[in-house]
């Protein structure tokens, strides 16, 4: 298990992941929309904002064959930074893990295999009214739940990952209704955080809903957030009625679906981390400790540390300057894969070949290179 | 393992079924429908031919949660006799069998978190024209296998079960359209089997096609099939690519998606049972046995000795006429509860049990006992 950066409750981290290390691992990929992420300046997570609300579901056909079936690219930041899921994709493959996708609202139908949460919506704009209706964030939190009640049978740890365009302003949003004081503490996929323009629509957003804050959990995320943090939440509650181990992979947002399941009296007690990249922990304008020991204290956060300052494309080199960070699980992902034994060497090789496969235009991956920095 | 029956090819079977014995097992549930079961006369899987359209998603309803969400009321035959679901449950609840659902095309979305394949589609009559499209036929096949090489690393043995009433007869169309002789040796769930009906339903539908067979297995269901057999077989091309072991669990429709994997060039040497219940063994209008030494002549078959002659309730005892018979997995899964220990007498007491709790009714269950013959 090498290149893992303990950053926070070290032994505890060492001692859930080491728990997994002869077990099964299962990658679980929850997906939706926000129209949150259509406004200009909220999200980089797609070309223009309208291809925002692709991303979910293109990301998770790239995961499964490599390539976008519903549009003809795979999902670029405006700048042509390929999706991290690139780097969950190179995990994925070398270290052999399966993996699910869970569709809680994706404005798109992935054109793959995939689990669908029977009250699946898409999140309204989180700055004109609520987001979603109070009964569908507490019906896809316990469809969540029962789904992870049969999956967590099948693995001694889970991945759980997610891609939501927006998914950085609702998070903030459900950490705002809940009380607690998370304004600038939350993460960006560009190198220049919009805080300013975040908290504007998350203010916004709240006065709507009357200015209070809410205890309870469903109601927080009906009025600020989205349809997948709380899916996630749920999954974690399933899993943890299990014996699994979890892996909340990914940054700044996990801290949302910590706080969900608190507030929904879930008890991670020495069972889930999360797991993230280098650049998210080192992220100047964002605070993932600081917000975990605001919300759930004893939860581990591990990193994998991956260096692209070397890497041969340009569009990974962007990542050393702060662009995109995490997604898709990408961290914990890499992180499971060195719990499966896969090296250092091996996990960034992989990396380089899969952005290579992608920027050689062939018909079977229907990218363009002119799509991709080089 | 006791009260299996070894029907055919015992030894290879007791082989398939040790080399699971240690290992994790999964149930995967196929569901579908197809028009030809609103036929009256070809389906008594529900209490009218319209309603067997409802059958498959309430069926996986209850198996789920123990009661139905999208009707009031659990599957039942015309006479009141319960869905071969409550054997299945019974079954997963005393082995702690996790188990997925896939939608291969159900007439109505089932309320549970469920897998769903992106060409999911309605089977029209077949005796009316053509079933599904070659390409839908095609795709359920490839959206299967790449499901199943991410399940199929999960566990070391997999219950493969199907719920689509007039499955029987659009298996028969499969074989037929194969170009099997298999005229009278299908099954039926009705204890006087309509051979006559669904013969007449077969040959309609191959006039419509030309009347000739085809060795194409996407081609032979696009012409007579359904989306559920040929969504099984790709389940299986996929499960193999991987170590696991599969049980087909089912009666003499399993015999379609044997001659589907076969004509898709799938070798299932060594790796594949069909699991069943003593009832379809010993069913004198069809012949599973038959069936399998003229497709697959190397698969074994497997029988789960369920007998209710001393059931206490007579919707149960029904069964020893020749009603119903399988359905929903039933034997295979509770051969699947054997290899992992479960005894016969708790496995009986767990049905009885089941059945119980039915026809009290209760808000919790949403049976009337009037819908069951007590």
């Amino acid at each position: 298990m090498d290149h893992l950066i303990y950053a926070y409750r070290g032994d505890e981290a060492r001692r859930i992941l080491s728990s997994a290390r002869d077990g099964r691992v299962l990658g679980v990929y929850f997906i939706g929309s926000t129209k949150t992420s259509t406004i200009p300046g909220i999200s980089v997570a797609g070309a223009t904002p309208e291809l925002t609300l692709y991303t979910p579901a293109v990301d998770m056909e790239y995961l499964f064959h490599g390539r976008p079936l519903s549009l003809d690219r795979i999902p670029v930041t405006p700048k042509g930074i390929p999706t991290p899921a690139l780097i969950t994709r190179a995990a994925l493959n070398s270290s052999n893990i399966p993996f699910l996708v869970v569709d809680a609202g994706s404005y798109v139908e992935p054109k793959i295999p995939h689990v669908d949460l029977p009250s699946r919506i898409v999140g309204e704009r989180i700055d004109l009214g609520r987001a979603l209706p109070h009964e569908a964030a507490r019906n896809l939190f316990e469809e969540s739940k029962v789904l992870a009640d049969e999956l967590a049978r099948l693995a001694e740890l889970i991945i759980l990952g997610e891609s939501i365009p927006g998914g950085t302003t609702t998070a903030l949003g459900i950490l705002i209704a809940l009380g607690y004081e998370a304004w600038g503490m939350i993460s960006s996929a560009a190198p220049e955080n919009p805080h300013a323009l975040k908290q504007e629509i998350v203010r916004r957003g709240l006065k709507k809903s009357g200015g209070l804050s809410s205890r309870n959990p469903f109601e927080a995320v009906a009025r600020l957030g989205d349809p997948v943090h709380v899916s996630m939440a749920g999954f974690l509650a399933g899993a943890l009625k299990q014996d699994a181990r979890v892996i909340l992979a990914g940054g700044t947002q996990m801290a949302a679906v910590l706080a969900i399941a608190k507030h929904a009296k879930v008890s991670l007690e020495g069972r889930v981390l999360i797991g993230t990249t280098r650049w998210l922990l080192s992220d100047d304008s964002s605070d993932l400790v600081g917000l975990v020991r605001m919300i759930y204290p004893n939860t581990p956060i591990v990193a994998y540390d991956l260096d692209f300052s070397n890497a041969p494309h340009e569009g990974l080199r962007y990542y050393e300057r702060g662009y995109v960070k995490e997604g898709v699980g990408a961290g914990g992902t890499c992180i499971a894969a060195a719990v499966k034994g896969v090296a250092h060497q091996r996990l960034l090789h992989s990396i380089y070949e899969e952005y290579e496969r992608l920027i050689n235009k062939s018909a079977s991956t229907s990218v363009d290179r002119r799509d991709l920095v080089d």
